[in-house]
């Protein structure tokens, strides 16, 4: 039982912040029992943990990522999803083969993720058995939570990214049977690429093994013209490109992450809200592959499910203040040319978005509302704060736009500290 | 006489980066004599300076930004123009009537132009004389450069920001008799805030002064449309925005700089090409108060000079890595919206403004060619390269896209490094 007291802002709606000045996060079991503004004789036995004048607020969760693109971050902004996919990207993922390089590259990624203070996320690994693996026991070592897939794809990919069906099957069954040697942080996720990497017979067979083991999707959806062309074209048969996950039983409810849906048809707006699908926002990775801009907004308006995802290496960055801010600004740039203000995204929303926005899809996770797990990261913003009478919103939107890593002095996840020193 | 030795990149034109893979740039008083693969016996008497693998690149110039707006950065992004500058920034400007407060924000910004890298800088002060002279001796004692204004303005700004016409005068000729004062580092620049803020005697005055003295010219430009929309009403016999300032006498040849520049007509475009006007282009400012895009490549390619600004605090980051990736995107973004590709910027078009676009209104400054200041940043990548077969063009790539701070490990100005330590 721990007592933990701040300055204190999350939000539980996207519309607007909950502050609590100078208070008290009680947590129990690693959960948020109440806040309070005093405490009363019934706290006596908490653990009194005083953060002073700093801000205490929920840790970001990145709906979206490649692990196995991190080392790529910054090169080959110059073209768009499908060729970027051939030239760059393809011929990176292939070396996670070689288990050396991949702990190689996971060490910096998972330094940069705590470093950052995302502390869940959920991560497309390379279709490698092996590195996937590796994957999970390094996160839940540093203590991170993560839905970690292991990515299918046996068609239209390069001669030296290859699997046959079979692989790509018995590889995924061979994944989920390691899962119980992890801690509960670490959960699996079966993870076609995208439509154009998978044949029917695959998308069918990762269908009935996620039925059958009740386990969660992650995929891509309506990034690009071209894609959704393609789509088209390889499932005539599906209504549209979210209808060609459905119909191979890969819409699971409550239970699906997309990333992007940036051009969306009406019908698959609604069954992203009959299925409550979780949409993952990426600005950044959306502006760099100049594939467009996701009208946030208005889907958060209609109630469907949305976080944030970095899309490394699409997007060019890990750390979650970047990508709130590009959230905000690509809407800015959106409803200018939409000529409609009501595009444009708040702080308050983008920064849901990046915390309980995502957080929803790891259970009860992303703010401080009574029974959520207490994910948190402690600010000291002395080092650019020079508003003593800044108020705690300021307090936040400063640090989102102009903190970064340094500035974070504490990470808690379900309840304990990740400091290791 | 120096030789610096290291993995040399940086642009002469905007098209192409000019490479020189483990090198010596030759320094002879403060500029660069040449560059060479290998040192010959009339190189003995120079002092060799060993950066191995690391990256040396130009400094960077930042065209434009507010001084005494530092510490509003990242708060009040909800408004475009002219709400904006009623409800955050005229407050926070007025209070640069306390040299203890103007101390204390000019402190934390030469800390971080410093830091990030951003040696030669162009900026407003506010409208007081005090702040602004303590901001020059500041900025030369930490061995930066820069063009250094007074705000002026005598109309339609707030009661608690205002000067008479007289007074306004006089304390930019009293800040001019300052100048002898300092190094000649630092400069002297007619600030004019932008049309709506200063009466016709004060733009025909300032105008003379600029004339009579010789000495550069910064305002704003083309902003916004509420903006133009106004400065057609106040200025009816102008022909165009920049035509306002032309016939007052505020546009002079290879000495004006003109900030933002979004909306310009074709008779803009020609008198800015004519008069060599420059263009202060401020992506991430212009997509922070959703005011437009500039066609920055289109502009390029007509021959207009280009440097990036951070407009702080219009603009949210004072770091150019983040504005050169910001111009990059918001590019993209246009790129979309008009179906033309060739508004791209490329990573080489975004780094030249930031460095020799920018470096050019200095004198020969931004560039390691022949005959140039020797203004220089030294990185070393090690923190994120994972790569290590990448191309000294990737690596500035990277160093751009996920690089801070903490890599750059040294600064030259004029040939000198500013190290302290």
């Amino acid at each position: 039982m721990k007592a933990i007291k701040g300055n204190i802002i999350f939000t539980i709606l996207p519309q607007k912040f909950e502050v609590f000045e100078n208070s008290y996060l009680l947590i129990e079991n690693g959960k948020v029992k109440s806040i309070e503004r005093h405490l009363n004789e019934e706290s006596f036995d908490y653990e009194i943990i005083d953060y002073k004048d700093n801000l205490i607020i929920p840790s970001f969760v990145d709906l979206h990522l490649h692990a196995v693109q991190y080392a790529n971050i910054g090169i080959g902004m110059d073209l768009p999803l499908l060729p970027w996919l051939e030239k760059y990207t393809y011929p990176e993922e292939q070396k996670f083969g070689n288990l050396e390089y991949a702990k190689k590259v996971f060490k910096f990624l998972i330094r940069d993720l705590y470093d950052f203070g995302t502390l869940r996320s959920c991560i497309f690994s390379s279709l490698h058995k092996d590195a996937t693996i590796l994957l999970m026991k390094m996160m839940d070592e540093r203590g991170l939570s993560a839905y970690i897939g292991k990515t299918n794809m046996d068609r239209n990919s390069n001669e030296n990214l290859f699997e046959n069906t079979r692989d790509s099957l018995k590889w995924t069954i061979d994944i989920l049977d390691e899962i119980p040697k992890f801690s509960s942080r670490i959960r699996p996720i079966i993870t076609p690429r995208f439509i154009p990497s998978c044949s029917d017979e695959l998308l069918i067979k990762l269908g009935q093994i996620a039925e059958d083991r009740d386990i969660a999707v992650q995929s891509h959806l309506n990034e690009n013209l071209s894609e959704i062309e393609w789509v088209r074209k390889l499932v005539p048969e599906s209504k549209n490109y979210l209808d060609a996950y459905d119909i191979r039983g890969l819409v699971r409810r409550l239970n699906t992450i997309m990333a992007h849906a940036i051009y969306n048809t009406d019908d698959e707006l609604e069954l992203m809200k009959k299925e409550s699908v979780f949409i993952a926002h990426c600005p950044s990775s959306n502006m760099n592959l100049t594939s467009g801009i996701m009208k946030a907004k208005k889907m958060l308006e209609m109630g469907i499910n949305i976080g944030l995802g970095s899309d490394i290496s699409a997007g060019d960055s890990l750390k979650m203040n970047d990508i709130i801010v590009d959230a905000i600004k690509a809407s800015k740039l959106l409803s200018l040319f939409t000529h409609d203000e009501s595009d444009t995204l708040s702080i308050e929303e983008a920064f849901y978005m990046s915390t309980r926005g995502g957080g929803k899809f790891f259970g009860n996770c992303g703010s401080f509302e009574y029974g959520s797990f207490f994910d948190a990261l402690v600010i000291d913003d002395s080092s650019y704060n020079l508003k003593p009478d800044a108020s705690i919103t300021e307090r936040l939107e400063m640090f989102i736009y102009r903190g970064d890593d340094r500035n974070i002095i504490d990470r808690y996840l379900e309840g304990r500290s990740l400091k290791t020193e």
